[in-house]
């Protein structure tokens, strides 16, 4: 009855594809059965601030789940956006595992863009980190997306959530996350 | 009565996060309420473009809202999506006070990515800047998700929507714009 | 009689500004008029594996439309997100004409992260290719949204979607793709 085939298979598709959701709003059946309730789209928004981190890169894959796991969980099918509100940082995805990766990852940042007495920057009353920490936000982003399967972020194996810090002075760091699906 | 928390705190989290909107869609309650007829899924999308700039990066935000503002503040929570159609000039987000930070931003892109006669590019038909604006615009990239609260584009501070020009010669760029949200 | 100018004009722009559309759902009338169904938020998610690719940069926009192109199709206006599921590749839209294009963006990739023995990573176990596949993956990202716009991603005509391997081995790749939209 209802145009749904929420978790199932549509189509005939090819091996190497897999239908994880399709959806079409069930109207006028949600309030009757409630079962179906969790089907309609949904919107939440919050703002999480993470503690103060040291410069370099940082995998804050469960202190962000933490703060938005339970709310997750309601999502069979969706988006999950996350904003840093911030231009002296960044956001990635990247290994989940050693923390060589992440170490490394800040030896190219830092080499990569200059700094110091030598670099050519203009932007400099804020001190030699500020300017390079603009461009390297820049370079890796504030804003990511990631897709939501049956209550989870659905990333890969070794993929984790970093907060990139390009200050060397410490502070408090927000990020607007929302969640959009059904 | 209605399924909507819209705007409340849903339940106790701890001081470090705010909720800022939690819904699902009020199914039958909408027609008869017209109070709530704004909190229905909505979607818009419009392609604006931006006229020719000079190579470097430009702070177009009031450009940018002085085009959306309207459509956008029909949205208390929801995501913005700017989509720039082209492959020689980035969309990013960064500081939106001292033009010494735009400047000096194009000056390490014009560092990090050789251009001239030295440059080891294949692709040179175009000429010597052509190449290099490739090679940055997938560095900053072409798209952008930026949360919606409150009827606005919810940015830091200090943050701001650039259009990077990576060439030369002026020309317009267009930017598909999509909100999507309740 | 609905609350909807799907493909309208909303209000008088300048020339600048297309509107392409603008909903809100048509509550109580979809199952009646079954014309409008197509006009319900719809959301669709699928794992799409590419076979193994050589290191380097490849245009991959068929082989992804191939996949998702029918159910693309039911969305007149909504917005594409591609996720891939790896730290050692990326994503990203650039040129989709000239091969040289995507040959110069792989020499500079491994131009602007040092490889082999002069190399200062610490993260070396898996080869001297792994940790720069790993920062080239934060460069350019493992993610992307793409507006869609009467059936159809609406991209640059000279845009298309890149999968960059930075790997030397050649191993299969799996990307989330999910639509949502009207």
């Amino acid at each position: 009855m209802l145009p749904l085939s929420f978790g199932g298979i549509a189509k005939p598709f090819s091996g190497r594809i897999s239908v994880k959701c399709e959806y079409t709003i069930p109207l006028r059946t949600t309030i009757n059965n409630p079962s179906d309730s969790m089907a309609s789209p949904k919107w939440a928004q919050k703002t999480v601030t993470l503690p103060p981190q040291r410069r370099g890169c940082h995998l804050v894959t469960s202190k962000i789940m933490k703060e938005i796991g339970q709310e997750m969980s309601g999502f069979k099918c969706g988006l999950a956006h996350f904003f840093l509100q911030h231009t002296s940082a960044s956001l990635t995805i990247n290994e989940n595992y050693d923390s060589d990766v992440r170490d490394d990852t800040e030896t190219f940042l830092s080499r990569v863009v200059p700094e110091g007495t030598s670099a050519p920057w203009k932007h400099t009353l804020e001190g030699p980190d500020d300017m390079p920490a603009h461009i390297k936000s820049s370079m890796f982003g504030c804003n990511l997306t990631i897709p939501i399967t049956d209550g989870k972020l659905n990333m890969g194996t070794w993929q984790g959530l970093w907060l990139c810090e390009h200050r060397d002075s410490a502070t408090p760091r927000r990020i607007v996350i929302t969640l959009n699906g059904i």
